[in-house]
């Protein structure tokens, strides 16, 4: 039985409480936040858990084996290296870290020290996005050319982090999860419209090695909510529309066909090609139960992690590449290796 | 009576055939196609015209007063420039040509004989854009912060341009005539996935001198059609849906209230305003009726278009400068002043 | 302080208990239901209620003062009797009974005793359903010709009723709410494809006295969730969404403008208006919420509920008549005075 | 080659000469219509075709081989049997005659004489109904339980005739085509809210031999236009959505099972099964192009027509019973065998 703490109540902290309550194999022993309101709320629905108000209490209480993090994305960095260097595994808040450098020592403690340390990316282990996976690595599917999201909503104002590393950062995991690629530069443009506020609205380009691009549309300014994602290929193009209610995945049967043109050896006649529509089904559980299940697996069988440190950290690298980029007006800024 | 000679009966010759023959003060007098096949079809449809496969015949022809060219823009500039020098007004297929100096020719040639250049920006001449610009000019809407436009589909590739100047040039007519300030730079970004073919996506970020902020994202290999168009406003939002039937406009009352944070004077507290949508009812005829009229108008008068050769040589200012960032990979790339 | 028993914790029970846990001035007392896993479930969510599997110590418990029924439709006559009898106010769900009969004396025996008799007919208590009253009590909406509500799922067959009594209850309450009028004659047709199993679709039009008329369509096996009604006037006209996710109410300036023929005394020309649409802003509040309040406050001030025993019965009655109609394939019945 | 006579050159006229004139095998030789306007139109347009003002006299034309008759159905029967009686093959506007006598006339006039008699049921050649048909006929299918249809918009009050003639004519030719069994009886409802004026909202169930039952709803005072058509079935169920530009035909791989109640032998367990989805692609060639095809092909071949007069008389009747009833409020009506 892994015994979980939780640090912050606010948000998203509920959401991980209420899953790993339903998760086999782990206890919620211990929730932590600041504000004793809410740990009033989380006492009043949770009476078997003990709370507090001190994260280092909910650390290294001998009780609690893992900790899960969803403070600000600023105190990311001590609350897991301080939850790691007490011997507990780590489930951290996406992004896993304000910068990269924070990010390599975490990843680097958790090695040394053979413990688990998982990031939040979600959307990873819902059902409709482990189908895109599943579709995309049939040979049907033929070659990715580009993958083009749209994650606007009137969205709350961040006040450490830019609309960048609050919506971008989620396709930046779905590219990580499912282009068999790795960027390689992006350039970034965006405004912050409000004096003193982060930017409120970016466009993010990345390259990759290959003729595969990658675009992000995200905006705290947006009349409507819109996440919309285009995956074109050569064969077969997939619109996956998160805000459909039960037909959240399309494959469509379109894309070109290349012929040389029989009067000229130079050119290549392009022609289209159009078929059937097809919305799959797809495993319908709350992510996060899947993800829950996923941390515990990990810790009682000691395998790796889907959404693992190394992955969180190209992820807070591609973020930290992108705020570079659009501080220069789109100029191209390399990523890490 | 203008007389009007048309060149160019391919995609969208026969619209400016079927358009000026309906406009009063207006009579189609010749129709030129290299292809013989094409005018065939225009005789049968036109009996009472003259057709022609030489350029240089409908121009010349002195029952031709005005002429249109509707062929592909490599030819714009020397038929249009052909056209003017032999003294006759010009209706210009957009973009105007395929660059700055054979645009400034043009605009210059015009001027010095007096005589009236219009491009066809059809956009201009819709309903529902001409809305759009009657409720920006409200003092409700406020200032303008955003326009972000998506314009994609499974495209015809063209042979001698790239996506920017097929699908971007609609927006940037639409901006020229929205938008009180000009363009100063932008940043591109796409990529040409079929070897020896042009650039088959692309997205466009232009700065302005103030907190302004334009985007466009513009592909030929999108498995769904879409035109969808977002400007944002401090008090009011706008979304202009092209493809949807009856309410292509639809204004948002939301937008965010700033006030100081009481607890320091250096930060901004953002709040958010929602209220109802409204979508107004607008003007439903054919735009390429009005502009047709418009033109006749302009000559009758002689009066300047709204989508003369100024405003012309803007939009393909714009579309070289994207052109030259796209080749840099996101570089920007100021425009002319 | 107004004490809560609540019978059955089945699929609504659950909401109930929620939602007056968070009213002020009342009080969960004991939640009761025949199944013991049910129990456990609301025993460990709720630490401070007491729970009992006989709905007779829920009904008695001196700390209960209302009693909320949250059974199957069978079971409400004897459980809101009982209740009743030994002095409790009652929140019945709807449909209030399983026939007319039992509905008057229910309304009867809550008369005789001055108490509070009240049915959850939710959608009353939705701001989108309260908006469309306020906009059809303008002047400017003008006088009402039809309803026309579609509510089709792949949903699931009830035991112990049919469809008419599982959805068209819904629009029932509705209606009762919105039009000034009350039907006087119901047909309805429908059938069941399962035999053994009561009607899963079933078409519904109400007959009113003056020229408004209603139609119901619901459906147990449709492939797709509609939620849609039209509402037609003559000078405006209404769609409610209930599916939007923010505007399930729009209101369209459309109607029929009526002029006396010319040419004939005759005949009427009638004419066409469109106009913009608007979808109004409205309370977002959680239906049931409010309806709880509705309910404690109704029993503190000892005021009428807007949705009580009357309306309950009215509700019953039309359903029982379409019942009838049903059996007797579309034969119009008239419902009771 | 067929010479084609048209008689009546208002709404649709114009698109049945557009048709034929790019039919194989077909000559449009006469064009009539009682207003002298129309056939001002017609000749500018087509100079190649004679116009007239009678009937008569396009009928007797000895270059007219068949006339096709697109006037207001009151005229249908005359112009129909005059044709017939002239020796020439007729295809008629749908519905095809104002009457179930009037129809069985007209079809035995042409078997008499050895002619061909089509009615023009434009939705049996579009593609998207074709698909439909093929899918319904694989044994994957399953066997039908419903036909649902919802045809509603703000349109033109017709003069000589209500809204059933006008718009549910499109089902009952739909239903005719995809449903194996034929209806037996028909209850429908509505309204006139116009003094003066023909009903102008209805609402139609018809029954079947089997359990098979259908629907539709017909409106022309809707503020929204709709035509949906659910067609649900045990195995797969189908919505067809006219206006939806790309993707007319979905499948839903969605039903339900059944399984006898272990604890019972009298009752039936019923489950839900929900797959994927499908939007096939399907024949986007114009309908009324393969109509106008067809016709020729019969005429050249002698075969009979798929949208024949047997077809035509049996939509006339159940329009006629649907009126019948409509008059009794709901009353079952039994359509001739």
């Amino acid at each position: 039985m892994i015994g979980v703490g939780i640090i912050g109540f606010g948000y998203w902290g509920p959401n991980l409480v209420r899953n790993f309550f339903q998760t086999k194999g782990a206890r919620v022993r211990v929730v932590c936040d600041a504000r004793p309101g809410r740990l009033e709320t989380a006492a009043a629905g949770y009476p078997s858990v003990r709370v507090t108000t001190d994260p280092m209490d909910c650390i290294n209480d001998p009780a609690v084996d893992a900790v899960a993090v969803a403070t600000p994305v600023s105190s990311h960095y001590d609350l897991a290296l301080a939850a790691l260097r007490a011997g507990k595994h780590v489930l951290v808040e996406k992004p896993m870290t304000a910068g990269v450098e924070q990010g390599r020592r975490l990843v680097d403690e958790a090695a040394r020290r053979g413990l688990t340390l998982m990031v939040d990316h979600t959307f990873i282990y819902m059902g409709a996005v482990r189908k895109i996976k599943e579709i995309m690595a049939q040979e049907s599917f033929g070659d990715v050319y580009y993958y083009d999201s749209t994650r606007v909503n009137l969205g709350l104002f961040q006040h450490d982090v830019n609309v960048i590393w609050d919506l971008a950062v989620h396709d930046l995991s779905i590219m990580d999860f499912l282009l068999p690629q790795k960027p390689v530069a992006v350039s970034a443009t965006g405004m912050a419209h409000v004096p003193g506020r982060p930017e409120n609205v970016a466009w993010l380009t990345f390259y990759f090695q290959e003729n595969v691009v990658a675009h992000v549309n995200v905006n705290w300014l947006s009349p409507v909510k819109l996440r919309q994602t285009l995956i074109g290929g050569n064969k077969k193009m997939i619109v996956f529309d998160d805000l459909h209610s039960s037909e959240k995945v399309r494959v469509y049967d379109r894309g070109i066909t290349l012929t040389e043109d029989p009067e000229s050896m130079y050119t290549v006649m392009v022609g289209y090609r159009t078929g059937d529509m097809w919305a799959p089904a797809y495993e319908q559980t709350e992510a996060l139960r899947l993800e829950a299940a996923h941390f515990v697996d990990c810790l009682e069988h000691g395998t790796s992690p889907i959404t693992g440190g190394e992955m969180g950290l190209r992820v807070v690298a591609a973020l930290e590449a992108a705020d570079a980029s659009l501080k220069k007006r789109g100029q191209l800024v390399e990523l890490p290796r």
